[in-house]
């Protein structure tokens, strides 16, 4: 379980408040490279997590971490939205000074949230959690971590140049300081769970036949591949040597699939319904077997 | 620009059609861990890159074998769907043979497609680009992508194993032999971009005061972290000793907001709203200053 | 059924066209706290309603309502946008008064409704009906419905302070005194509905050991609960008194996980797998009883 | 910021496994009713709030105690899943028992989640902020929050009322008490704001001639209004009585929208287009305006 | 404005009622080629028309009829629910007849809906208003409402396949003759827009060299296109004939953009950053420039 | 499978970087008319088609086209991206003309792709393909498909109205000349497939007394249809004579729907529930019958 402590994770100080920046600072909150986005990542895996113990606390902590942040951030769009207009309109339409700060400004600032933080991104889009990275598979799940980390912190690091604010510098800088642990801890786990770097999950090691296809860089266009690049020429980091497919291999053969069956409407080129939803070929066959089986 | 060969990028042969596995196919497809996802990734990320032409092209060169993937994904599973009953639903209440086949199919795929591939998931969820990650930092992108390998590779092993289908095992086996290969690249490229592993975007150095939380576990939770944890107590990737705080500091003080406009109708305890949208507060003085200077 | 006439629930004046206002109008029919989620929430509550006949002609009337509403709000944006700008956008950028106008319009207003209304909220996100409440159960419908409409009701009040056209302020007065009436009606049938304000669904009493906890503030923070907090130390709405337990208990013990299926690819430290996606663990034993039983 | 403890707010076993069951489960984490969104509802109301410190201590504790409620259950589906069945589909197909049980499992559980909870609903859909209310008026918060409580809590019984498991009717019934509390919490908030109960925002009162329509029940269909409806022909909460519009009343004109601008390509009645966006209409006596303002 | 009569547009007999069929026909409620769609479509289209009166008329005519739809098939889905299980999931997987109806059977009919509709399709994905085409050209609407129906009489005729209870069977003919009427109404109000069958909007004509690519069949493939190929070969609807490029012509060269900004963080081959967010490049001149304007 | 080759399908040239004009552009990209949605639904009505390999061919074809307008037009957001200021907002705020272009600047292509195209639309809101039709019935589909190119080039012809840029004037030039081309070659299959113009799907005609309903316009308003009007008075396109219903038939009765089941806590007025979820009702009788044939 959970317990709130009034004191936050950082300082928040904002010494001129600006809600063009308000707004900026909503990407960090909920879009996909967002806080919202770690800290359910790290939550869920975390709670499904089946592995050594450590790992699991480790998620946990750095999950609970991040409500933490999300906290900070909110927090910093409630006190960047105490300078917003709430002029009239009109005013807006007329007046270029003002227009130019309603311009950028949140609608849902004000509109739905009456100046406080909202849980969607900078352009208003509600949080969407289709953006998490669950795999069940620990060590996919520490790269992908290490990944969302490293996205997080580019915007960071863009936020925190977009303001001149001595606050907000300092609190994105915390947050910059922040995301580097974070990717420094999924990387470290990731190389404990998996020295040798080779593929992930890595108890799927790929045999026979389709090795050949696992260290090949397949080329889908018409321009040779340097001599000097890795990933067709050098050496994978698993220690296999790379190959290449110039131009990539066409390994099938034409796609063929079975007529239409007169039940999907597929259009004039098939025969007639069958109102029964029947017809005479695979489908009829099977539905001929379940009648029997059922009689 | 692109141009389409009949042949497929690998055979796709299923040996006796399956609905049930068809639905458990779409997941590749439209899924966030999906052919759908990582091809849009893959260009997005190759249509933007400004730097060095080489990951460029590598970008835009694995898109489009994993557009070829889609194709081999949709064709499995329209063959799968060849099987699939069109027995009057009512038989499918009172007849649990139909039943059991009915109720795990995918309503759409009859449906919405006419017993062909839709873009969605394995639960009908249409594909959502909320999943997509397009950092515009190179390195960054380049470790978000293996992640992404990881994650979809495992999903690969998985569906493998949901099967005993030749045909489905030879082309599954195919598509995780790929996963590793785009693994490895996407690994090698962040290898040579950052080869000393720093924090990415690497050319954010945390310095002065803020270095000290990059290599710090805040621990919260209330039990000790082990002495052998190495995210707390052993060598970051980037040769950096991580230390630990236990518990997690708290850095910050109470957060203090203003009080409410009355113009956001904050509640009973406000004051009475201006209609103006005006105030006392900084508002006001902003909107005055705002006429003064558009006089 | 429904029928249309021609004539609106109330008339649409619009004194001089401003298309920052149809976009925040905009909020108003589309978003989470408009017109499309309570016309829709009070329609599936109505359609679906299986008690006295009375809830459901009163859901059906005001859902019938709301669509008029829909055609108020998109009547006032489509009469803002007549004097939206068409220039090309170089102008735009060059020119202040234009870019201010145009920076905050909603590009979608032209590029995709060529003027007119669309279905989204001030941000140009599609309607999702995700925001709507269908819990069928009336008592809860009653209150998730009053919510709504005070929702509403305040983003009404902030949208009429956010103009000065006179056609505008009077439609939205007509609006937030309709809002008023049926925050009146929802609160009126919860009081019918539930005249003792115990909980939805009050036909599932809280018993045995479980009393205990419905009725207890839990504090998940530092600092004492104030002695004149009425949910902590005061009288529930129901009559029972409120107690606290401050901090929250742990009533729970630490979360414990069976080690990971190998089939799940968990990680380095699961075994090898099965390809049969079987195992010596539970899922075996559940796997060799259902092949018993359908032998 | 946050702590975590290890020890969960209240204690879970799961007697017999249940795949089905975790699905269903699946709900009341990531559905509309569920505890995601009620957890993200109070967090962000407290985060933004700005009146009397007692209404954010009240929701930020709560906020934090549904974290740990996401925690009870996310655990209940992990174990639920430990009984999940990983036969080859192909079985799936050919035996009912098998099928069954697979058919109603959510396919994600194993492929996307590795047999842990997801981020999504009962049918796989991932969470959508966009059914979060945070309309950042208090009164209106409270009401909206007692509303959420009641669908939950409606949602939580229907769930006890599916399983015979002890374990899972204990922590269902522990939060089936936890949300008769939070009912009471948030209804006894809202009558310390609005003791009178009158329309929200109260500051917002219906004046002039608009009051006629802000107790007024319009009734959109043919048949009479019964005589003992109360929202035609009672008193209403606040006090006032309620009058009826039989058949509601037509106040407004036709619509009349201003011929389309050519530009908008509006059809073979539009006139030619004007390449260069203007027009001798209003809009282009608006550009010329703008025009001379800006030389 | 509208109203509602309690006569329904049709008659709704559910003869023998089923759950699984319910989910069926959510498909044609909250689906993209469902009511919610085609209503909305014509409604949002119908109250943005600023062309000749009679096509809003009809627009808002059809758009009302589809509300009746929406009332139609929620009562089916209501009546099919009639004879769902609500026994204890547990015995949903120990028994295979139980199971298979619960299996296949909506959750959140239950869950959310206490056995009610619900505004989402036969997955349970919740309405999204992205299927919208709102183009604000009338004959583009008129084509775009044709395909809806057409996609929409698709669906109507599998659900009727699938059905044997009469009353199911009589309701959804009746579906699909309103459907033959709506597209024959949009059919014939397109030829009326648009006699000549010129490309869409016709105001908007190829001329210049653009003219050779307005009717030309760009192949992308490896294969000759057949001589009997209209769409190449052929003479196209408004009396041009069409040519075929083949292959499909390279008309530009290799992208090439600007290296990347610093600030934009875009990985170690991009120069160090400007805390300030300026540069060397365009950007800071255009800073320079902005400056010297604003002194 | 598909190849890229490195040449552009048509020269991208900007004269004057502008983004706000790359923001617009994103509409075109992934708006629900833009070019994600007619690549991925000719992509999967391509792969999923069982008809004629012509059709199938036309399809994969121009589905690739589509790939490479994709590229064409992200090739143009990041070229007008190449002027955007990184200027810290503060000055946005407080200088005009900065903020007047920050103000409509699309904050995404900054923070979250580094100057790149984002898989958006013009509001930022992520791609979604609940956009796509896909019915499987291809006559269907070439109707959707020629009214999804109408609405996109509708955009197109937008989208050049608003720029000045011969670059980017000659681009959309070329892209509309194509929407003509595709128009027509949707236009001209759909010929092909129903030469007589009948209801689609053609295989499932109106019989009986439904015939009466097919081609019958039913007015939902209360004006008489006017004498001219084609769908009411004329003749359809497939030469069967519109009638006209005025008003609009009353067809049902008033819906009747079983009382509610206890389980469902329906409210109040439900009789106490059972908590095995049983009851004497229909639901009761149905699980009776269940258990007698499973014992």
């Amino acid at each position: 379980m959970f317990s709130h402590h009034k004191e936050l994770a950082y300082t928040v100080r904002v010494d001129k408040p600006n809600p063009v920046f308000a707004r900026m600072l909503q990407q960090a909150i909920g879009g996909p490279e967002g806080e919202m986005r770690v800290m359910n990542q790290y939550l869920f895996q975390g709670l499904g997590a089946r592995g050594p113990e450590r790992y699991r606390d480790m998620l946990l902590s750095t999950a609970t971490e991040e409500i933490g942040h999300i906290e900070l951030l909110c927090t910093a769009v409630a006190m960047n939205l105490e300078g917003a207009p709430a002029a009239a309109s009109d005013d807006v339409v007329t007046n270029p000074l003002v227009a130019a700060r309603m311009g950028g400004m949140e609608p849902k600032h004000l509109l739905s949230a009456g100046m406080g933080p909202m849980p969607g991104d900078a352009d208003g889009v509600p949080f969407n959690a289709a953006c998490i990275d669950i795999s069940g598979n620990l060590a996919a799940n520490m790269v992908a971590n290490a990944g969302a980390e490293m996205v997080g912190r580019t915007l960071a690091a863009r936020l925190r140049d977009l303001t001149d604010d001595p606050g907000m510098k300092d609190l994105l800088s915390f947050l910059i300081a922040r995301d580097t642990q974070h990717q420094m801890q999924w990387l470290a786990a990731a190389e404990e769970l998996n020295p040798e770097r080779r593929a992930v999950p890595v108890e799927v090691p790929d045999e026979g036949e389709y090795a050949q296809h696992a260290h090949a860089f397949f080329a889908h266009h018409d321009e040779p591949v340097p001599d000097d690049v890795i990933w067709a020429n050098g050496t994978a980091p698993d220690g296999v040597p790379f190959t290449t497919a110039e131009p990539a291999p066409r390994l099938g053969e034409k796609a063929s699939l079975q007529g239409a069956p007169p039940y999907a409407f597929d259009g004039p080129e098939s025969t007639m319904p069958n109102s029964q939803g029947g017809g005479d070929g695979i489908v009829g066959k099977v539905k001929e077997a379940v009648d029997q089986v059922t009689k």
